[in-house]
């Protein structure tokens, strides 16, 4: 079944009746997500939260906005851009996803570095929990030290933990101007270099992205060079108040220079930079198109290290690609440690995928050795379970108890994150060898 | 009992015996805290972490440090600092509180309308559970999406859910420059007008600090008028890359000029700032030699408000005062809402001490109004259990359910915060007409 809500009201009486007789509940936001979060694996109610898309309240002059959980993250920022101010965390479905969404993801995207993920603007949230009570945590104010923020322990909990109706969030002014350097060196390691040397300046770019070989190639080959020819490019972008704005681009251009570039280019002009950006978000569909017969897959497609540690998570990944005889794309959210792993298969075959499956979980083992995590902005929901669960081996125990004081029935989103009790973990990408009977669709009995 | 541990596993072994025989845990800090969260009011262990005080890793390249719970927070700043880098929630114990006591009350002080509170830069923790367990929690990334953020939980909860024995920070460069202004007003109306004014301009100062006339009065007689004799005043201090440090500090004199000032001054000279820092700083110790035989108490003393509601926040508070016939100082962060408010009570008078008594719960019941909190930064502890349960009517149950979860046997801080299950809420500050048998300490029975 699926419901849409317009109250928080009516969210708790749903939530009354699901408990009272067990039935899941699995609340959806855009439909965004990449890892299955809001897929009904257990069957029960989808509760589509498109209706609770209102625009409450925008009080810059207090640094906050109130919304629905079902207002779509882009129409937020045309609402709060005649006031100079935005919600920056700039996810890559921004024109589709819904704020709720992205806080029970803590949805992030390239703006990380300066400013932060989803969590980091949550002030306070109307939840209905799994027993019907609607819960107000957090505050309309910047700080608060007022008790367990509960509020922030639903960030990244994906539905697991209650169903957000309301958010308040804190807005931050918009930059007065925007500029972008565009750098491509010749070997991976130096692009991995740049990285570290901007931030050890130390100077904070608005965003730093870094493509490798292969996702450069992809790139050139389905939109018509667009990228200079290179092993690996950094795409580096500065915002502020146009005093400030030149001499950190000049700062970025002398530490770039300093590692022998092939090439630098530099612009304020607002097309070229839509383009450079165009051809970074097009990375994810240009592969496919890279080789006959191979199409992108995300099998691991989102992990965080350290930002130091890129390089050698990139040569790892590569290694990893070489002896399994697979193909590895690299790029990603380099400022903030966030690559986004792409592989190449044959769909076809099967040899091949099974090649890359084991290939995902050394890539997975490699970046938790890194100091790293599994998932930067994605998040978990069935197809990174496997891996969350190896990388959060310490804290299981303690997320199964708060989810079963939350919700004792189990009826919120089961079967996400972990095996929580009373439910079987099935992942989709990598389907277990055991399903239980009751996990079969009845048709299919 | 008073232990002092070293490790980790000795916090761990510390807990299991402590859990088996239903001994309660005091985590204690650097014991700065001023709503008493770290008094062990049924006795027990105080676990005090202050040999727990190694800076064990500094990767600014990477934005992070990794610092025992015990490390007092100016230390980590000192050692920050050669690489232009710091922690900057700035409390006003800096000198003394430690990185542990500052995640466990989600900390902040006077720059947090910039560089925000404490749980902004905790990106991961290792907390031992009540049962012993040691949990790792977060990462060495700047973001990520996976699973229960447990380490923004432990914000703010005050003991009461896990010790914190090592912490992970997000930090941040150090500013190029600060600048300063000291605007004076005939009103103090128009003092919150000016920090309405520059907030939607937009323009995000570092620190904004108000004070009212007793405020000022205070601080002029105990320190030889170091300020301006006026009704309210705005210290604005604006901080970032030189090139832009003077195009604010231009706006905020433009923005305060059009409120017809008094008096306006700019400085960049580092000793005047420090003179007006220092003013601001003695308010608390100032007030108690304002008036004979009156003592500046902090019955209601760390209120946050929503930002535009600060004019309103303070004539209520004022015309509670009048009321009851106390005397009410109003400063504070007033660019984050945080307002301290200090009571000038003669501590030998009952009946005055009464009618300061009954002010502060309609002090804290007209914040809640306005929709603010009646903790912004202090935290609650034993003396603001009472208003905080007021404030967090729908939070109460949640916080209970995750409390027993984490800390079935109430071992963990009890007493604290609310009254947890078996556990009976002392106030120190406003004792409780009722007390059951086993809380008398045994010497006094």
């Amino acid at each position: 079944m699926v419901v849409q809500p317009r109250t928080t009201e009516q969210v708790s009486e749903i939530m009354h009746l699901a408990n009272d007789n067990h039935i899941p509940v699995i609340p959806r936001g855009g439909g965004t997500g990449l890892c299955g979060s809001a897929v009904p694996i257990e069957g029960g109610i989808v509760m589509d939260m498109c209706r609770m898309d209102q625009i409450k309240d925008i009080r810059v002059q207090d640094l906050y906005v109130v919304v629905g959980a079902g207002v779509i993250y882009a129409k937020l920022n045309q609402a709060l851009k005649p006031y100079k101010f935005s919600f920056p965390p700039t996810p890559g479905s921004a024109d589709a996803c819904t704020i709720g969404g992205m806080v029970a993801l803590n949805a992030s995207g390239m703006r990380a570095i300066k400013y932060g993920a989803t969590r980091d603007y949550v002030l306070g949230l109307t939840v209905v929990m799994a027993y019907g009570d609607i819960l107000r945590t957090g505050t309309r104010t910047l700080k608060n030290a007022s008790g367990y923020q509960i509020d922030r322990l639903m960030c990244g909990s994906e539905g697991t933990l209650g169903v957000i109706t309301e958010v308040t969030l804190k807005v931050a002014p918009l930059p007065g101007m925007r500029k972008m350097v565009l750098v491509a060196f010749d070997t991976l390691e130096k692009a991995g270099r740049c990285v570290s040397d901007i931030i050890a300046k130390p100077l904070i770019p608005s965003s730093l992205e870094l493509m490798d070989r292969v996702s450069i190639d992809a790139v050139n080959k389905a939109l018509g060079d667009p990228l200079p020819d290179c092993e690996a490019l950094c795409m580096i972008e500065v915002d502020g108040e146009p005093e400030i704005v030149d001499v950190k681009l000049a700062q970025v251009e002398t530490i770039a220079r300093a590692l022998n570039p092939i090439d630098i280019q530099s612009t304020g002009d607002i097309e070229t930079m839509n383009r450079w950006n165009t051809s970074r978000k097009a990375i994810m569909t240009s592969l496919s198109a890279l080789k006959p017969h191979m199409a992108s897959v995300s099998l691991a497609d989102d992990m965080a290290v350290p930002i130091s540690k890129i390089p050698d998570a990139v040569a790892r990944y590569q290694s990893i690609a070489d002896k399994h005889g697979v193909i590895v794309a690299t790029y990603g959210h380099a400022s903030d440690g966030n690559l986004h792993t792409k592989m190449l298969v044959d769909p076809t075959d099967a040899d091949n995928w099974r090649r890359g499956e084991k290939a995902v979980m050394e890539i997975f083992e490699a970046t938790v050795e890194l100091g790293g995590t599994v998932t930067g902005e994605h998040g978990v929901g069935m197809s990174k379970a496997p891996s969350f669960q190896m990388e959060r081996i310490t804290m299981l125990e303690a997320m199964a108890a708060i989810k079963r004081a939350l919700d004792p029935n189990n009826i919120l989103n089961p079967g996400k994150l972990m095996q929580w009790e009373g439910s079987i973990l099935r992942n989709l990408r990598y389907p277990c060898d055991e399903y239980s009977e009751r996990d079969v669709p009845p048709a299919q009995k």
